[in-house]
């Protein structure tokens, strides 16, 4: 029986083994973007990928990239990334994603734009037909925040502040707040994400739309599953 | 013969007298701005208006709002604002507008379109029949600047980093830089608005299209227009 870390390792590391040597990368975060990192640093060891960059949406990242002996970068040190891995809260039928579970979509979103390819690997937990199912987050400006949350609230779209451990409003690594939305299942995403856009206020949400390429799958059945747009 | 000041102090006068008691007032930024704080202020020492709050967009008036008499609010403390009052530094025949000259248009941005009704009062030098002439601000996040930049010079928008006095970038009240987008004339200025609010990595910009009711106009020939959408 394959227990659940396995499976990710596994993913990880057919993720890892579509890393081209030269390739400027962009890595995010969560326990199977870990595993990912481990067998990359493996690869890297046995034959040097001469990776031209590498940009990462977290400490936690960094420090585990650095600890396997590769150099970190930041997104301006180069024009675009070849490719990003990154998980995922939910991933649809249609491959477009929901994240900001760990209230870091925004810099996420801002790799993931600036990719030329992106990869998810996510478990099957993660999958739904229709994206729903998982709060929205939408990162706002602190200053009309209240205004935001009563215009989400009119809209039907059950607005909630995400909140820290201490039972206060969450302050983003931007120093702005996080609104989560309930809305499932979630029509038309793609209308959602440009009301969203559009609202004065927000930063940026976490709907990933035609954003992602592939996603690896970790079945819990023990198959490693992949999906290309 | 009307000097410019006098001229300024003449449509401040007449915004202020459009100030009605008990309202919750957003008060913008700039010379004229300065001249309706002291007119309300007199207005306000003759009778007084009270007001549910005043919202500010700077500490420059809200020094002078303080020396006036008047308590200044956050955004928070209201549910919506009744009249806000600001300058512009574009206006079109439709009045929609260019604003962020100062850098501080997301903060404007969130006052006024929380704000029931919305009135600039600009010299005649700020008209255009269509928008341009002045370069568009957009606030974007540093970590994806370099990459919305490109975006921007691809797409013709000739974009150029607003800087400092020491000739560094300048930073906003929010940490985030300044691109300077060098259109003229602008077309669509609708589709450009959902162009930026789609881009991540902006947070906002300097469009402000269907947003102002009201706009005094200070001719030179010493009149004060007003015109309403």
């Amino acid at each position: 029986m394959t227990t659940q870390d396995e499976l990710k390792q596994q993913a990880a590391q057919q993720a890892a083994d579509m890393v081209e040597p030269g390739m400027a990368l962009g890595v995010g975060t969560g326990s199977t973007v870990a595993f990912f990192i481990d067998a990359l640093g493996d690869r890297n060891r046995q034959t040097p990928l001469n990776l031209k960059a590498i940009v990462t949406t977290s400490n936690r990242s960094k420090q585990q990239l650095e600890q396997n002996g590769f150099v970190v970068n930041e997104l301006a040190d180069v024009d675009q990334l070849d490719l990003t891995i990154d998980g995922a809260d939910r991933v649809d039928d249609d491959l477009n994603g929901i994240k900001g579970g760990g209230a870091a979509h925004t810099l996420e979103k801002n790799v993931a734009v600036n990719s030329k390819k992106n990869l998810w690997i996510v478990d099957e937990s993660k999958l739904c037909h229709r994206l729903g199912d998982f709060p929205l987050p939408v990162e706002v400006l602190p200053v009309s925040a209240k205004q935001n949350f009563a215009k989400f609230e009119q809209a039907g779209l059950q607005p909630a502040y995400r909140l820290n451990e201490q039972g206060e409003r969450l302050t983003t690594h931007y120093g702005n707040w996080i609104i989560d939305l309930h809305v499932d299942p979630l029509p038309v995403p793609d209308g959602l994400a440009a009301y969203l856009d559009a609202t004065v206020g927000v930063v940026e949400h976490g709907l990933f739309l035609h954003l992602v390429d592939t996603v690896l799958i970790a079945h819990a059945d023990g198959t490693i599953e992949r999906r290309n747009r």
